[in-house]
């Protein structure tokens, strides 16, 4: 019997079930249907979420630290392990946005670490060394656009500035951080890792409707952000022709359109990953009998490839240069938040697709929409990301759910594929 | 000389100021630029604004009373007046909306007060009883959508149901009456009037534009107003495709966009008095990352005829059902308020173009695109209305501005036309 075959068999889901549950009891919100937590950055729920954690490390007989931005890693060597070789490492976070799941990040932290449980109760044949890592605010919700922890540890950020960040009342990550008693020292240096896997509920219903066990994602898209003001001309809608008119709000509607527009294009060509959404629009004064002075938008264009959510970002462009022209507006464009596609490592992928046919797991190939920690390790070591069912694909809600017995399945594949990636 | 040639040099320009200028005191807020006043029906402003308008009534003589709904009427019987002749009535309103100017409304009253104590102040030759009228929240910024006042006057409204009107905070209109002492008795019947003239600035430039020192309004345009609700499904911007969505932000750019081009096609075929306005947009959840869930709009539609407002409501209707059909949207439509055009009678509005003759003050004639207290009345008696020119068309802002002089004209053509109407 490999080890991926014996070790599957130990993962308890009675153990993951309850590491999960007593988590979600930090920051819990009360709710109509489903359970919800609120669990932001440097807050008290976020110092209980991360104190059980390490206690739970720390009964695993895992060595824990905490770097300067409250990253959390847990190392174990295995006794036949070489503890100078990169590691394999695993894991994912458990912040979460206002009003967010129970398992969103959180599956992914205590999967990894019922990983290493599994493993210590099997004599497994293991190289490498093992760390279970909790990143710091991946969600965003307080400090940042998200993926604080891991822009960090994949050196695309440096301490200093993570640090510097402030919440909306001024108040520094460093002090929050530091407030909780998670202000460590130091960084991970993920490029130092051997591979990275992330266990994580899928966001969507693409599992529920292939009634797939577990999806292997190819890619993350990425994602360019734009913020663009149009300005026209605020007047009385009842004096004020249609011919004398400067109106911001019908400029807006023609880019909102025209975004749509281009983006089912690039699913013409591209394929259906292409997305492009205008999800915000903020009209003024915004009453019904001025005609609208102003309007923002913010517009999120994603893919596997950049080149498709260039072609659209372009069109955006063009569309603003005819709306100047033809309706007299002025605009202003920015592009704030500019994420590359990423690319999980072919064996990595090939680690989970072994451990999902020696499980007899049925596996979906996909894509991922959402953003994940992932993107940023990608980029400086071998990755892979592993999915979970979601009910009805709800997510960054009480209503995201993934049954206890799902959740269980995709944590042995990804035990499975730890063992082959550390014992290769 | 006839009436109108003498009694217009008895205008005078100094006291018009004086009255316009004690008014503006009461409710004054600070400005960086201009002169602006806040003077919600029923507070101590209003109730400061209303006791000396009735001194200014009483010291020119006139037999002032306060109807149920707070309207002020101050009568004048000349001594060559028959008094039970229907009068001839004249004025306008002195609540403002928030932060408002200091001419909307007040030129009206004081003016007509004006005219009263020219005619006066010559031996005319006058049959009939003049009346010079407030009439109670125009502005609708407490209570109402505005109009109130000339809405009981005209009989449009009960006095039972203005009193029952409540603000935000649940106090109604008779308590807030009440509270300033100008909950009188009864109501004005504007329907026993011979005719009602009202001068009022013009809150846009084309007077400016033509340099002409009154405009001769031939109708108001009526309104319509639609609330719209469009309900897609919110979802993640990155895990949708563009094929799983609906998108309620798209569908409401489509309905914004026909509202432009349905009025535009009514402006080639009607003139340019037709106007539609999507003036009010809400996006929920609004946030870059989510598919619009659900959109609000608020639409505006004017004209000095009933039809072409009507039809582009309809293409309002056939674009939601279209919506409908192919976004697969649920949507709801409403209609709130709907004032239908009035036209200003050739009598009145020849009594105000024989008095800018006289004067010789240049005229323009004109639509007026903003609701007034004439509006209703227009409904059951003959009416005119006068515009004065406004700098820059500010309207409903401290920036509002008319100069003195072109006050005192427009009060003298007011006066003449109030003589020739009341002398014939």
């Amino acid at each position: 019997m490999s080890v991926a075959e014996r070790v599957y068999q130990q993962v308890s889901q009675q153990r993951l079930k309850d590491d999960i549950t007593t988590n979600a009891a930090f920051g819990e919100i009360p709710t109509k249907q489903g359970r919800g937590r609120t669990v932001l950055t440097g807050t008290e729920a976020n110092r209980k979420a991360r104190e059980f954690l390490v206690d739970r490390m720390e009964a695993a007989g895992l060595d824990v630290r905490v770097d300067a931005v409250g990253n959390i890693a847990g190392r174990w060597v295995p006794e036949s392990a070489d503890p100078t070789l990169p590691p394999v490492a695993c894991g994912s976070h458990i912040d979460s946005v206002p009003e967010g799941g129970i398992f969103d990040g959180v599956l992914g932290v205590y999967s990894a670490l019922e990983a290493v449980r599994a493993l210590q109760a099997v004599d497994a044949d293991i190289e490498r060394p093992i760390e279970v890592v909790c990143f710091t605010e991946e969600e965003g919700a307080r400090f940042s656009n998200g993926v604080l922890g891991s822009s960090v540890a994949s050196g695309q950020r440096t301490i200093a500035d993570a640090l510097a960040l402030e919440d909306d009342d001024g108040v520094t990550l460093e002090a929050a951080l530091s407030d909780i008693g998670f202000r460590g020292s130091g960084r991970l240096h993920a490029n130092e890792w051997d591979s990275w896997l992330e266990l994580h509920v899928e966001q969507g219903e693409r599992l529920q409707d292939a009634n797939a066990a577990v999806g292997l994602v190819s890619a993350i898209t990425g994602t360019i952000r734009c913020e663009i003001e149009i300005e026209g001309e605020a007047d009385h809608s009842g004096s004020t022709s249609m011919a004398e008119r400067t109106d911001a709000l019908a400029a807006a509607s023609e880019l909102v359109l025209e975004v749509e527009s281009a983006t089912q294009d690039a699913v013409a060509e591209n394929g259906e990953a292409v997305v492009g959404t205008v999800g915000k629009l903020d009209v003024s004064p915004n009453a019904i009998n001025v005609v609208p002075g102003r309007a923002e938008l913010g517009v999120d264009v994603r893919d596997i490839r950049y080149g498709p959510m260039e072609r659209i970002v372009g069109r955006v462009r063009d569309c603003l240069e005819t709306l100047e022209a033809e309706r007299g507006v002025d605009t202003a464009f920015e592009r704030p938040y500019d994420i590359a596609p990423s690319q999980m490592s072919e064996r990595c992928t090939a680690a989970l697709r072994d451990a999902a046919a020696t499980i007899d797991a049925t596996t979906l190939d996909l894509h991922s929409g959402a953003g994940h920690d992932t993107m940023h390790i990608a980029s400086v070591t071998d990755t892979g990301l592993l999915f979970a069912p979601s009910h009805g694909g709800f997510s960054h809600s009480p209503r995201e759910w993934t049954d206890w017995e799902s959740c269980a399945t995709a944590t042995r594949v990804l035990t499975a594929g730890v063992a082959n990636l550390a014992s290769r």
